[in-house]
């Protein structure tokens, strides 16, 4: 199910540094989210109709951010404007974690992502992997916050395929808890050590 | 609409410290939720349903941080026990934290009290309202991976009403921007400043 893209760039699955979270935390943090029993099934049933949306869905979130001086301003150069080569860098990769958060297993590789994809967010590495100069961080706030759209916006592209409003509810469980797993591995290189 | 619970411990609505967060700030929040359009008044609608239920919900809530030693340890003393009056003192507020988010305007009260309760989470202020000897923080990452139960269990609390699923939905909808709202602005404390 898993679809390698290893033509996008600055992707780096599989090759990034060993994440300081450990295996048995990345356990107990699919126990807080409550991803067991059905959910892992459920969740490979959502790839079947996320990942060929994917691109559309990345889309549709953009468009959102676009529309919001304080969200975009994440993506803005230092003449001001949008810096439209990062954006197109960043989204193709943004496009790749839907595939990979439905298709991958939540594994050493999987974890050791989450943690690269956290510090790109922040000082740590933003700008680094495409070379672009935009602010050094997303905020925090707008981070968790932004989720909420992430997670409620996929109801639709979940039913297009016509299931069963519960089985549609199902994968959305699903969804919403494995979105919730990678922002709580993506807060980490935010929060004070001792406090996260 | 508001049920105020002025004989709750250490229930300081409206009377604590003012959030350093300022009410554009969380207007630019709220449009990064999404909550805007018809969400307030889903909002009001899922509070009929679930202002009542807010008890069962929290009860359902620490029944499974009970089962996870690591949730858990945030509410354990000095004797490795969990500590039975902190415990019942921060559940009567969570519940009415349920009862607030569903009925109080997001005004600088809403604001300033969203603030007081991260801070409670944290070292900042965690113990000091109940003179409890529990761990100085909630870490971040239980902190936001608990909030897809909160947001997940919650369709079937607002389904208890017989309501037509696509208005459960709607109220679904408002009740996760909502919490991740409230979640966003938790997260402030936990953060370095300049990365919030």
């Amino acid at each position: 199910m898993t679809q390698v893209a290893e033509q996008i760039a600055g992707y780096d699955y599989g090759t990034v540094p060993r994440s300081p979270v450990r295996l048995d935390e990345l356990e107990q943090l699919k126990q807080a989210v409550g991803f067991m029993g059905d959910d892992p099934d459920n969740l490979q049933m959502a790839s079947a109709i996320l990942v060929p949306q994917a691109e559309e869905m990345v889309s549709a979130w953009r468009k959102k951010i676009g529309e919001q001086p304080h969200l975009l301003a994440s993506f803005v150069g230092p003449d001001g404007q949008p810096d439209e080569g990062y954006k197109a860098a960043v989204k193709a990769r943004f496009v790749q974690w839907v595939v990979d958060i439905c298709t991958r297993p939540f594994d050493e590789a999987w974890l050791d992502y989450q943690d690269e994809i956290a510090k790109r967010h922040t000082p740590i590495k933003k700008n680094e992997t495409d070379g672009a100069e935009t602010p050094p961080v997303v905020p925090l706030r707008y981070l968790i916050a932004f989720t909420s759209v992430i997670i409620t916006t996929a109801k639709d592209f979940l039913a297009k395929h016509g299931d069963a409003p519960e089985r549609v509810d199902e994968m959305h469980v699903a969804w919403t808890k494995a979105v919730l797993l990678s922002l709580s591995l993506w807060s980490r290189p935010y929060a004070k050590e001792s406090l996260w």
